[in-house]
């Protein structure tokens, strides 16, 4: 195989693969990067076995053929080239030279028939959004996934379509974020669960621009995520999701309107005075013009906070773990922000009007 | 007590001691900042015993007094406060209150008079120079000193005076750093060795501003860097340095000039073929026109680079570990360099032509 494609190219393919590679395995060819050029197009690829990402190189190919370069190796080598046309050439020993301007590297290659290729999948019925709005979409759900998988379904998102609205869930049992989305046109209705590794890898490779489409394609098994020129493929999570709907509630007998700075402010120095070791609560009392946020810990200090709001409805006073409502604050847009609540046992939910999000919180029981 | 100051300048000045403050210690105080408002001024200070700083705070004293405060939960805490006026209260049972605008926190501090004061030093003929000349001669050194302190010599760095010149040394048993400067007059003749902690906090902390100055203070034992605002006090190291000048030498049988840039853009993909745990010479073949670098390793795979430079004198083959190299190259500033040799069993030396700069790099076996 002989190709030749600029280093900054080889980069921005490297990249793409590279969150595909395992962080430990004990298969040797898995944290390798198959480098194809048996047909017209040089493509390179990387998979743990649950996820596959494959992109196309621009760049020549002189002679045929495909082989597997460590990727760790071949990043950190192509990192510390010239900018200039790298030329990547391998013998029938697996013998790989990397050549570029004055220099030329050898390292030892691994057969590419071994690699196991991605699934192939029917592209048929796309759904098509813009990578931003994707982009955006995993951001606002992807924290409240559950993070160890005690319950598998937890680690997934909810990806689901109902005629022209598209919307993603996550929930760890302590919080639901919930991220709706208009689409272009009417789509088909799908409910799969995609694993949360395979969204934030997604996340990570999509571009931040709106009129960059992705087009999704779904299997029984798989879900395919073509960004033009780069396609992800991953394993879907098995199971029945969580019935959310029945969760949700617009009942209320309190609702509070807040700057999102103001409270985004205070609940981090609340942070401060709460630990996974020492878990204290942060208790909100609601007035009529104001929120007072208290949180105490016999160890490190206490804080005591007054925040301007306007409010409908009763008084109240309710504990939460400062970290969700943080977490929810932090991928929030609005300036402005309203938080209903029912009573101090019952969720409260911060949602904007048309509810293209809802963030639901459990409380915490606390000792006033 | 009760003293208001600035958030930011509290930050500053929780930065500027924060270096003081030892990552372990089973001494509880020494985790904490002195806040000193007994006399005029607001001080805050950290020490770890070997090394102390103190800096004044612009801010009002309502209320005279002292206190300790854990360092780390301050500087969390005071990061977090909205940008404004601070105040900073305490009363008889050490029970420390911040306020800021609308937020109150409560801490508990420490009794103020147990911490150690900086041993005080008299403040009489000082070498006067820029903080930035002192960062650049810092920098551009201490990187060769040792790492373990098998040698307590080698963990920190020779600082001597000469008339109106300056010189540091570094040296771990392969390599020798020295960074020589002009002063603006003649000053007293000292030679010390401060440890190297001391210097690279001092980097931290020193401006970047040619107009900005350092007074430097010397007694037996410890040197006081004053720095208009903000003190260093440090111990020394106790011993006699090293004989650097009988190492140097002006002889050479091959002398090369080349570019920094392409030198070190090899040296930096040679790295990729060496650790610690499989250390490879790089081996230079010098000639007329050219130097090829070639390194291999049985595991990882080779490299081999040409490079033009100019040469005067004989050919020459010599290996060297290509890290000692790389550090050299990344501090000096010049475009061009000039390499020194005798032969492949003897130290190159880099160096300008006013020796303003010279770094000795000890030769490796390797097998041809």
């Amino acid at each position: 195989m002989i190709i030749r494609a600029q280093k900054t190219e080889l980069q921005r393919a490297i990249r793409t693969v590279m969150s595909a590679i395992p962080g430990k395995t004990t298969m040797d060819i898995l944290t390798c990067i198959l480098i194809d050029a048996t047909v017209d197009q040089i493509k390179f690829t990387a998979t743990d076995t649950e996820l596959g990402i494959e992109t196309v190189v621009s760049g020549e190919i002189d002679e045929r053929g495909l082989i597997c370069i460590d990727a760790k190796l071949f990043s950190d080598i192509v990192s510390k080239l010239p900018s200039s046309e790298v030329t990547i050439t391998t013998d029938s020993n697996l013998q790989i030279r990397i050549t570029c301007e004055n220099t030329e590297l050898r390292i030892v290659g691994k057969d590419g028939t071994e690699f196991a290729s991605l699934p192939s999948i029917d592209r048929e019925n796309p759904v098509v959004m813009s990578q931003f709005a994707l982009r955006e979409m995993i951001e606002q759900t992807i924290f409240s996934i559950a993070v160890n998988d005690a319950n598998k379904l937890m680690t997934g998102a909810l990806l689901e379509t109902n005629e022209n609205e598209i919307r993603m869930v996550c929930l760890d049992g302590h919080r639901i974020a919930i991220r709706r989305m208009k689409l272009d046109e009417v789509v088909p209705t799908f409910k799969v669960i995609i694993p949360g590794k395979t969204l934030s890898d997604l996340q990570k490779i999509m571009s931040g621009e709106e009129e960059d489409k992705v087009h999704i394609y779904f299997t029984k098994n798989e879900v395919l995520f073509d960004l033009e020129g780069t396609i992800v493929v991953s394993r879907l999570i098995e199971g029945t999701y969580f019935r959310i709907d029945q969760m949700l509630s617009n009942d209320f007998d309190t609702k509070i309107t807040v700057r999102k700075a103001d409270l985004a402010a205070s609940v981090s120095r609340a942070m401060l005075f709460t630990s996974e070791s020492e878990k204290r609560p942060l208790v909100v009392s609601i007035a009529d013009r104001d929120m007072n946020l208290k949180i105490n810990s016999p160890a490190r200090g206490s804080m005591s906070d007054d925040i301007q709001i306007t409010k409908d409805g009763k008084d109240l006073m309710i504990g939460f773990n400062p970290k969700f409502v943080a977490d929810a604050l932090n991928v929030i847009r609005d300036d402005e922000i309203t938080i209903y609540f029912l009573n101090s046992k019952s969720p409260c939910f911060i949602r904007d009007e048309q509810q293209s999000y809802v963030y639901l919180i459990l409380p915490v029981n606390f000792v006033a």
